[in-house]
Order: structure tokens, then sequence, then C-alpha cells
């Protein structure tokens, strides 16, 4: 089995990406971060997704972005909004999949992968700038251009050397499509936590932009909503 | 003054490039990492160059690189080299660099600011793949994609907004060229330190890669070099 880091945050869209990953056949270390969120309870269910999908590791790495503040999710004097809002959100963390991605590469170079999974979308989701197509290939070239591997792959004229990519199963997904192809592969959807301001159960709000979005998708995807809300 | 992040190891590159910085203007942010590298002298180095140079702030971020392994600098166990090797040596760091800038970048959008200073030359340097021009371009290309601030420079067609961008004053510059700019600026070198194994006062080893491309730049530059040695 090939090995591939993939990035696991505990919500319903990272799981999934574990769960495609797996699928593919990769031998999968799952990559979390105590990064200042709000909350503690999507770090739960990551652990409760790793266990759940047959992670073969599964790191949790403190990366206190809080000290920086600036967005509504490491910053509690900043509201999350619990209605749609115009533009990028304030719940936007500032380069926060930059940072993410930086990690998951350094952490890939060092077990000798080539494969990263991050279940960015850019269908059902917040107007992130950090997850559009756009970006991923952008980090897809640097990462190609920052590391040993990169470099040792651009030399090998034979090609036998693979590249590193940055896989996105679920960019071009609807948050229902999402959920029918978790459900296809065994995903317990009611384990993983979305909301930006769960209780310290993992009981969800309802009502914020990541609730909303998860909540239609199980609409439209026309299956029983497992979150437990507040 | 405008507001730049500048990355500031402790080391004489880094000196330099805060100086340049400040000298074009800019209101410094200065930011280190205790990233599990071997020593803490470079740390102590950085604060004296931050508060000589007069950067507006100093933050020190704890990120675990350590945790990952695979390097010299940041593993006991493998050791560092004494003479020049082939390729990119053992000294490499994962994604180091990837991991300073996108941190950098977080920081400096929290900030405000679209100036980001990073002290890598590709002259008198160790191979490193992430010090090379095309990895700064791509991470330029990255941040510009990755943040608020980028998309907002992107949809301004009048130009008002700036893009984000990665200055790297000494890139094309000898390690002798380095060293008269520095001179030039104030830099007190002697509160430098380079070298990858110096002991708890910060004296240095005079044997390691960095040891030998710093002092080689002292004697080319025709100066007295400062360091104390072990």
């Amino acid at each position: 089995m090939k090995a591939a880091v993939v990035l696991l945050s505990g919500g319903l869209d990272s799981a999934t990406t574990l769960a495609v990953a797996r699928a593919e056949g990769y031998a999968c270390h799952a990559l979390s971060f105590a990064y200042g969120q709000r909350h503690k309870a999507e770090l739960d269910a990551a652990d409760a997704v790793a266990a759940q999908l047959r992670a073969v590791e599964h790191r949790l790495m403190p990366i206190d972005l809080g000290a920086f503040g600036g967005s509504a999710l490491t910053d509690t004097s900043i509201a999350v909004p619990e209605s749609p809002t115009d533009g990028i959100p304030v719940t936007y963390v500032p380069a926060r999949n930059t940072v993410f991605l930086a990690l998951a590469l350094a952490w890939s170079e060092v077990l000798g992968a080539r494969d990263i999974f991050i279940g960015v979308n850019a269908v059902d989701y917040s107007g992130y700038p950090d997850c559009r197509p756009a970006f991923i290939s952008a980090f897809e070239t640097l990462a190609n251009l920052a590391t040993k591997v990169g470099v040792e792959a651009a030399a090998d004229a034979a090609g036998a050397a693979s590249r590193i990519r940055i896989h996105t199963p679920l960019i071009d997904l609807s948050k229902a499509k999402i959920i029918r192809r978790g459900l296809d592969l065994g995903v317990d959807y009611a384990v993983t936590v979305s909301c930006y301001q769960p209780d310290d159960g993992g009981a969800a709000c309802g009502r914020c932009d990541s609730c909303r979005l998860r909540r239609q998708g199980f609409d439209e995807a026309g299956v029983a909503d497992p979150t437990r809300y507040l």
C-alpha cells in the first residue's frame, strides 16, 4: 500500500475524504491540528473518524493560529454569523489551508509519501479563497518546487519518480453527493462534527453556515440527518 | 510606515534581511520559530537582532517540526555533516520554508500587511530546494490565491489594492556581498548565530556547512569575522 497524508478536521468533508483515500488503496496517515479553534469537539470527532475508517496513524499537531487572531473561529470576541453573508465571511481563518497543507507536505516528505488528501469543496462551501481549484493547483506546483522529492521527480527524465499530488476528491461535488459517496463507503456521519460552535459534547448549533450547508446536504441527499443538534 | 512580516532565524542572512526591510521604510514584525531545532542559541540571537534593528514587534511561535523528524537539524540521531556533500544535504528540513512562509502569510493577513521578507539566498547556500527563486515565485502566486487580500487585489481592476509580495533581497548576492550590505546598514554580526550546532552560549563549531559559508563570506568581504568559535 502506498502511503498518503490525509488532512482530517473531524467534519463531514474530511471524513469522506479519508474514506475515499482508503478506498483508493492508500495507507492513510491522518493529520489534525489544534490550531486555536473555539472547541475541542471536532478533535474528538477526528479521533473517532480516524479509528472508524482505519487510518494507520493519527497525529494531532498543535499550531497556535489563535495567537494571530483575525477569525471568528479562533477569536471568541468575533461572533460566528448565523445567516449567510456577502463575500468572504469572518469565519475565514487567514491562510489556514496554506498552513495545513505546508505541514502535511513536511510530514509526507518524511514518510516518503507523495500523496496528500484534503477535503476542500468549491460547490456547497463558505466562499473561502483557499478552497478553490486554482489554490490547490498552485499549492501542488509549489510542493514540487519546495521539496527534495519534487526536485528528484523533476530530474528524473524516465518519470519513474512520482511528483507530489494534492488530491481533492470532493472539490466538484455538491454536499448531497459528498454524503452519498461517504455513505456508500461506510462513513458514520453521526460521529463527525461540522458546526463552528458545538457544545463540549459535539452537539451542533444548527444555525451557523457550516450547519446550514450540512443540513441542506442531508435534505438534498434524501437521507436522515444523524447530526445531534442542541 | 507600511507593515511587513520579516522571517528572522537569528542568523547572518535574516539579520541582514531585517536591516534591508527597515532601510526600505517598513515597520517590521519579526517572526521566529521554535521548530525543534537542536539548540536555542539562534532564538536568543533572534531576540538580540530584533532589538538591535528595532523591529516593532518580535514573535516566537512554537511549531514542532521535530515531531516529524527527517533532518539533522531536528533529529539529534542524524549527525550534522562537517564537509560538503553532493546533492541536498541531511540538514535540509522537509518543507521548512513552505511552513515558515505559510505562517508569515497568516500573520501578515491579520496585520493587514502585504509584504513578507525572507533571507533566502541561491548563491552561497546549502542547496536546499526551498531557497530557489522558482520556489519563491510559486509561493507568491499561491499567497495571492490563498487569501482574502489576494482575492481583493485580483478583483480590483484599478490596481489600488496591492498584491502580496515575497521579498528576497539577498537571493542573488554572494555571502560577501550580503555581509558588506549588512555592515553598511549597521548590522552587528557578533550577535548572530549561523552555526548548525553551536554551544548553549551561541559559540560556533566552525566546521559545519553553515559555518564554512559564513567564514568564507567574511574572508571574501575582507572584513574581520566577529563570530565566536568554540
